[in-house]
């Protein structure tokens, strides 16, 4: 039983101070480990219930990772609540009381009796260094079950996963669970790539497939019976009946696939947004290093912006609308001319929730390409509320703009 | 005891396929109601493993709710678990059957047998509308306990809860928190802000503080006692402490409260950005309706950009660099002029986590301000990763902008 559970500790996570995020990461993790979670509880700051949780989760796992409590104050009790489900008493530990004394000592600040707390461990336990923060982790062994202590802050708990849990876990977890494969494939009607999909898996028993709508797309999962089942031929079969609508394998990121291919060719991206109000530009830039593809954006939310800044005829405005096919193109025109790129890419729409007409209701939105070997646009009609439709317009944006490149490059 | 337990259920949510994001709306949703959720589940799709997290959960609850698991496939087995664990069975509900029906025709298809599972509740269950989706919710009491099952899918649960089931919890659930306040307060050093804190609330007995950092700056919420607490002058002290720093209180956004100040005194905003990359702008029109106050933005990534269309004389950026108080002066004032608008506001930074120099490390972002009365510019020295520098770049940015919007005003 290679199996994980997860208990996220804190008041602030059911009360709605904090948005519990740990989570996500951890089961994200795992995932990419193929280890499985097997449960996840969120306890508030009681001793009780924390050791009841423990409990539960020991029966269920064969490792469990356990997340906040570790603080110096009173109401950080998971340490303790381990101590009582594991019956031993906590002890202090040296090494740890000099590392938190070190530690404050170089912040010229004096550490309080509350922070010795955090150099407590229960006496079989091994403590994990934090690099980042002054509370420790710890791993704790009951009879076949290592429950491991992290802290709540992210960015501590990140830094000691990386850092040292993934790699002690890894041979309880790693390969446990079932083959799988991702094909990531741009936004698409649902129905019709489940039909394909269905033919492409038909003839392989004990095969799951299962679609996951996400920002940029859809992925299609497929799931074997068993650790080690070869998946090579389901693999061949769904690439052929998907075809061209896949832009990646497992996890890399629509923005990153464009980003590589524009830069393995040289180009440059500018972007004119209307509706999407930045949002394409901060997705290309979310991943470091983009700088050398994507030269900028202009964001022209009003009517007056297109005009002065992206050379966008007042006329074609007012003639068709600004959510119309001709000011889509001359959008992304514009940019490409005004930004001195070789591509531009335009989104001009209505989010939503008001602004619709009968004749271009919520939803309407107009994508626009420009490059120096053509031009292309494509109407959508989104039936989302304002952010599903600045999203799904972004995710269709780059959609169009991942083929036209493609389609160039054959 | 009036208090909520929450269960979510799939195998989705356990490995990796979909973010559980339910439980976040609903925690939220019960803390306004001022209610008190004690605890959250993820449980897979394993009616047993239902079944037991609702026994737990209708122990030390008075209201119980229960997401997903009410599709059409073998594997949604919430209804099940609620009629195992209630010692109940399921039967056929005419009525439902009948809807479904007619849903389906709606749609020219057809209804598969499958879906006659969604007709199905327990005997002393009443059904609750799903206006958008197949699955219909379901109101099931165990004594004293309710057990509210909902759609797993994110926009049918919203909107069940909003028709339907908030107003039917009430009753169960609100007012019964302790009292509460929030104050939202621009980015400021967390130290400073606890010692003026801790001053104002250090003449009022039974009073807990507590800190929330978010993207646009941190919350305080001082808690009382008991549920009809006056807080009162406890407000009123926090407000006298803390002072300017405050730009709201209780849940109104900083973008919002600048779009409304801006909109009271008919004047513009335009943004350039470099290593925010849209961010600020995206979140200045996540708001319907800021188009009257938000003209646009340029995205200036590269340098060219930020000569060629944001009027950033290229000797500035060759002697003081990117990064620096001239440059980030020079392209508030030109995003200002070229938009036409009254504010300019400006970014320009390191995000990381590549592009630091001994000179300006990881985390310098230099924020620019334009207006006809007068420029300021701001230095930070950020120590997040990348996402947190640029989100933080982003709030300072909208907090220096708030500032010198109220400062004009006095």
């Amino acid at each position: 039983m290679s199996r994980l559970a997860l208990i996220m500790v804190g008041d602030e996570l059911l009360d709605g101070r904090v948005a519990e995020s740990n989570s996500r990461f951890l089961i994200e993790e795992v995932a990419a480990m193929r280890g499985r979670v097997v449960s996840l509880e969120v306890v508030a700051d009681d001793q009780g219930r924390i050791a009841e949780a423990l409990d539960r989760a020991c029966k269920r796992a064969s490792a469990v990772v356990v997340s906040g409590g570790l603080g110096p104050t009173p109401d950080d009790l998971t340490r303790e609540a381990l101590a009582q489900f594991a019956g031993e008493e906590l002890v202090l530990d040296d090494e740890l009381v000099a590392t938190l004394t070190a530690r404050f000592e170089s912040r010229g600040r004096h550490m309080t009796s509350n922070n010795l707390q955090q150099a407590m461990r229960t006496p079989t336990g091994r403590s994990i260094p934090n690099p980042i923060g002054s509370a420790p982790g710890l791993w704790h062994e009951v009879g076949d079950v290592a429950v491991i202590l992290v802290p709540g802050v992210p960015s501590e708990m990140r830094r000691m996963w990386s850092d040292s849990v993934r790699e002690m876990l890894r041979p309880r977890l790693g390969g446990q669970a079932p083959a799988r494969i991702r094909l990531r494939v741009l936004r698409t009607a649902e129905s019709t790539l489940a039909q394909r999909v269905v033919k492409a898996v038909d003839a392989h028993d004990g095969i799951e497939v299962a679609f996951c709508v996400h920002d940029f797309g859809v992925d299609v999962l497929a799931v074997g019976s068993s650790p080690d089942q070869d998946l090579t031929s389901v693999r061949d079969e769904l690439k052929h009946m998907i075809g061209d609508r896949i832009y990646a394998e497992e996890g890399v990121s629509l923005p990153d696939v464009i980003l590589d291919s524009l830069r393995s060719r040289g180009e440059t991206l500018a972007a004119a947004e209307s509706c999407t109000g930045g949002l394409l530009s901060k997705v290309m830039t979310d991943a470091p290093g983009s700088s050398d593809v994507f030269v900028g954006a202009v964001v022209a939310y009003s009517n007056a912006v297109k005009t002065n800044q992206l050379g966008v005829p007042a006329v074609l405005v007012q003639e068709h609308g600004a959510v119309s096919e001709p000011v889509a193109l001359a959008m992304a025109r514009g940019v490409r001319d005004r930004l001195d790129a070789d591509w531009g890419v335009s989104i001009t729409g209505v989010a939503g929730p008001g602004g619709g007409t009968e004749d271009k209701p919520v939803g309407t939105v107009w994508l626009g390409l420009s490059h120096s070997q053509g031009e292309r646009a494509l109407e959508l009609r989104l039936p989302g509320d304002r952010d599903q439709n600045r999203q799904w317009a972004v995710g269709s944006a780059l959609g169009l703009l991942f083929e036209q490149i493609r389609s160039q490059a054959r």
